[in-house]
Parts: C-alpha cells; structure tokens; sequence
C-alpha cells in the first residue's frame, strides 16, 4: 500500500485536523472530532446534517458552510458515524428551527442516524431525507435498496440554498426528496481502492477488466466487463440512467465525478462522451458540475449523474454557495 | 493502460471539447483548438497568455477566466504548444495593452514561446516571466536550470488580479517576477504516470520505493527513497524548500498539490504534516490552498509549494477570480 499517510490509526486525525487548519475561516471541527461544523450558525435555519463514512472527500465536510450544510459528521474509511456524532452535532447547530439529516443508503448510516433521532433527549425537531440515486443494482453488499452516491451533493447543494433563503423543515425535507428522485447516478471504476487499515486492494480487476455500476466503497456494481473507451462506456451508463430516470425531453444537470484516482483530462472526455449521449436522447444538459467530489479512496474511475432539475431547483442550483469543496457566487 | 478515453489521438481533442462544453459561461476555445480564452476581453487590460503541453490539468486552461489568464495554449500530453498556437492566442486577446506570456521553464515551452515573440509581425508589446520554483534540481530531463512546477499557480493568480486591477505591462512583468521569486515548489511521486501515446509508465517504482523531487511530467528528481511516513516526507521537502527561500520567519501562503491520482483525503494529511514542520520553523501559515490543480496525469503523490507574499501579494491572491479551475469572490 503506498499513500501519503503516517499510520491507518493516524489518517482520520490528521486528515481533520488539516483539513480544519486550512479551512478555519469557514469550519470548525467538533469535541473529539464528532462532526465539523460552519464557523457561525444563523439563527432561525433549519439545520443540514449529514455524515457518513470517511474516504469520500470533499463529501461530507467539505460542503459544510454557506449555502450547504451546517454540519457533517466524519466516520472511519468507509465506516458509519456513531449516533452520538449526529447528536452532538445536532447540539452544536440547532437554532430552533429542527433540523434535517441526509443520509446516504447504506444501512449503517440508516441505523445510526435513525438512533440519533430516537435517541434525543431534547424534543428536537428532526426530519431525514435518505438519497439513492445509484441505478447500477437494487441491493447492495451495504444497502438495503438502491445505494445514495454522487446524487447526494447535488441534494446537499440544492436543499442547502433552500435552507438559507428560509425554507421550513417541511419543505427542506420535501425538497431533499424531490431533488433525489430526479436524480440518477452510475460509476465505473478501472481500479480498486485500498481501503488503509485493510493495507491491500478491496477487490481485484485484471489488466484489462472494469467493474460497471461500482459502489463508492468498492461494492460490485452490475457486472465485470472488458476495459471499453469512454463513448462506449458513457453510452452504457447514460442508457442506464436515463431510462430508469423516465425522462424523455429536458433540460438536466450533468455532473462527472472523479472516484479520487482519476485525473481531470479524463473526466472531460467522459464529459464530452457523456453530453453527447444525453443530447442524442434529446436531453439539454443546461447545468454542469466535472471534478472529484464524491471519491472512493484511491480508486480510478468515475460516475455520471443526472439530475432532471426543474426552475427552482436550477435557481437554488445557482445559488451562492461557500464551502470548502464547492464555492461560487461569493 | 486504463484511462477513461477513446484513442490516445483523440484525448487532447475531445477533452478540450468537453472543457469548453462545461464552462462555456467563462470560456471559448480557438479555432482549431489552438488556444482556450476568455468569453469576453477587457479592453485596456494586459493580456494574460500561459500554455504549455497537456496532461496538467486544470493548468492551465483551467486558469482561463476573469482574475487570472486571458488565453491558455494546449500542447499535446507533455508536449510544447507551437508557436502559431501563441500567436493566434495574442492576435485574440490583444486589447492594445501589451501581453504577458507566463512560460515554465522547460526547454520546449522557452523556446516556441520565444519565437512566437520574434514572429509577430504586428508589432505587439510582448513581454515574458519565467516560473522556475522547483527546488528539487537545478537541471533536469527537460529544461536548462530550474524547473516550473506548481508555483506557475500562484504567479498565474496573483498577476491575473494586478492585470484585473489595472496595472501596466512593465508592472505585471516585475510582480510576476517577484513572486516567482518567493515561490518555491518540490514534489514526490508514489507511482509513474502514463502517457496515453506511450501506452506504459513513464517510469518504474518498486512497491516500497518512491521519487523525491519528480517533476510534474515523471522526470527523475534528487533521489529514489524507501517510501517514508507523510510526516518524515513533508519535513524533507519542507527543509528544502525553506533552506532555498532564505526565510528565516514570517507569513507564508502554503499550497498542498495532488498530482492527479491521490485522493483529497491525503492531501490533507500532508497539509497537517507540511504546516506542523512550518510552524517549527517560524514560519506562520497565513493562507491555503489544498487540491489536484497542477498535475502529472495519473501519477500518484504531490508537491508543496511555499510563497512568502508580501501585503500587496496576499490582497491580489485574496482579490476575486472566476475561472472553471479557481473560483472566489464572485
């Protein structure tokens, strides 16, 4: 295993602490590093919280700020938080106005977010919004149901802005589930990740093998197949989404992301393959999004996702927005 | 080689179509793909111009946009861009002026840059800085003394905002000079990249081993090393470039680069082990920058870049940049 780290037991630790350090005018890590949340609460906002395992950065802590969320709480690589990260973060950002959890579908994440709520000594307002947009398979090695990919950042974004223009809780959570259910994702990975306690690759691909419709922990997707180009393999995956998404015509978002192994050249080509695609099925892609945001370790690869936006959610798309990992408009 | 690409003939080409497909807000590409610039000039403004071969992405096209470069060249992957590709590049972003080529330092870039200068028959004011903050070697595979890595970064944004701002060609030839002077950059690989033509790695690293000091485009640097902890690697990296910079204390921006294959998560850890070993030194961490922005393709690892800016420097680096790359205070 060769990565820029000190020791497995050390790499959470010192990740937050960097990440806190370099980012101090916008988060704050919590107590014992339970969550990390904005450097000011504003009074009166339903409260965004979400959370999940380590390894997937910049999600979650690096959407905590303006616009976004208020706070994320960090599990170990690939592990669920505790249900007392949520609760305390739950104190630390709670106004008065309740607060939302959005939760990825995995079902350590489901249980523990859903026992933070029950959990809660303090009669606080809490709503949950659970994102699955991963099309590739219906069960998975960690979920119950589909799995909630890189479609959660474009949930986060969207309800974040709504959130800070003074939405209420019910229609945060409202929102979340609308935006989720217009949203489609599928990955592909040409590599494996090492998760680093395992020291070793969490599965194997030959030198010419590719996992179609991977997970984000490196879960098998819907089949192994032989390495394609990018047409071939944008071709498949916008298939997948586009049919299960019912879409015919429309304008949609188009977001690539990088899995953490894969340099920005090719997501471009992946881009350029996938807009294409989407524009052949009569689809116009009016909003984009090409980076590494919602990564597996060190795995090469990529995801596409679409998201079939209506006029309010391209506005509160376009909102202003001041985190670590996603910035603009201010 | 397992890349998300069509042909390696076609990579260059279509990942600048979908580049400029996804930022056509703040980009346009030049006919024949020869240069990426600017939606829209600003008239009186110093013209911007940088370029240089491929595969570093989002350097430097990525670097298009208000704040920063007014046209970007893309050679092929590691590759010069040709002269006729910066000449078209200042005949579209000439705005009367004058123009500023910001070159790396490697042999091919100096010279087509160079002649691109002794070609034009229009008569421009053309004016040139060099970036050569790579302390790792004074010569190296591909240029005749240092080499220009990361640091063309903070040159590119800190002479965008003085451009932006209103200052004179002669003015942003020397503040570019003077931050390339008190920029310093060294990097180290884990693995090797590959280049889509060549179809295997540049170089061979064994499982244990790593390059300290490589350059952005593979080359060898001082030393091959057993792979080391974050920590014992950002103290040797950090001692030579503060040991170069002559600066025994005062305030320093610190920019942690990820060559493309390594995930933010560790980009993070070497943050923390980078400012730590700063600190240690006297030397105060005022501003941040933490991503893959200067790449070598896929190759895994990153480099440190260390600028010791003066009070005018840190207000262009803070002034607001809108490009697909770099993006705040707008």
């Amino acid at each position: 295993m060769k990565k820029l780290i000190n020791a497995p037991e050390t790499v959470l630790a010192e990740s937050l602490d960097g990440f806190a350090a370099a980012h101090a005018d916008l988060v704050v890590l919590g107590e014992g590093r339970k969550f990390v949340r904005r450097v000011k609460s504003k009074p009166g906002k339903v409260g965004l919280i979400s959370g999940g395992g380590s390894g997937h950065e910049p999600l979650h802590a690096g959407f905590v700020g303006y616009g976004m969320l208020d706070a994320a709480c960090p599990g170990q690589v690939f592990t669920s938080p505790t249900p007392d990260q949520m609760m305390a973060a739950a104190e630390a950002v709670d106004t008065g106005a309740g607060l939302l959890f959005i939760v990825k579908n995995y079902e350590g994440d489901v249980m523990n977010f859903d026992m933070a709520r029950e959990m809660d000594a303090a009669g606080r307002r809490i709503e949950t919004v659970l994102i699955d947009d991963d099309v590739a398979v219906e069960m998975s090695t960690f979920s119950n149901g589909r799995r909630g990919v890189a479609g959660t950042l474009v949930v986060e974004k969207i309800v974040g802005a709504a959130a800070e223009r003074g939405e209420d809780l019910a229609a945060c959570r409202a929102l979340g589930e609308r935006v989720n259910k217009a949203t489609r994702s599928m990955g592909v990975a040409l590599t494996s990740c090492t998760v680093p306690a395992a020291g070793k690759p969490t599965f194997v691909l030959g030198e010419d093998e590719i996992e179609i419709g991977v997970g984000i922990h490196g879960e098998p997707g819907r089949r192994r197949a032989k390495l394609a180009g990018a047409d071939a393999l944008a071709r498949d995956m916008v298939a997948a989404i586009v049919d299960d998404l019912g879409q015919a015509r429309g304008e949609v978002l188009l977001f690539v992301n990088g899995f953490g192994g894969t340099p920005l050249m090719e997501l471009y080509v992946m881009y350029h393959a996938a807009r294409t695609r989407l524009e052949e099925r009569g689809l116009t892609v009016i909003r984009s999004l090409v980076g590494s945001y919602v990564t597996a370790l060190d795995m090469a690869g990529c995801s596409l996702t679409v998201s079939a936006l209506d006029r309010d959610m391209v506005a509160l798309w376009d909102a202003p927005v001041h985190t670590p990992g996603l910035r603009w408009g201010m």
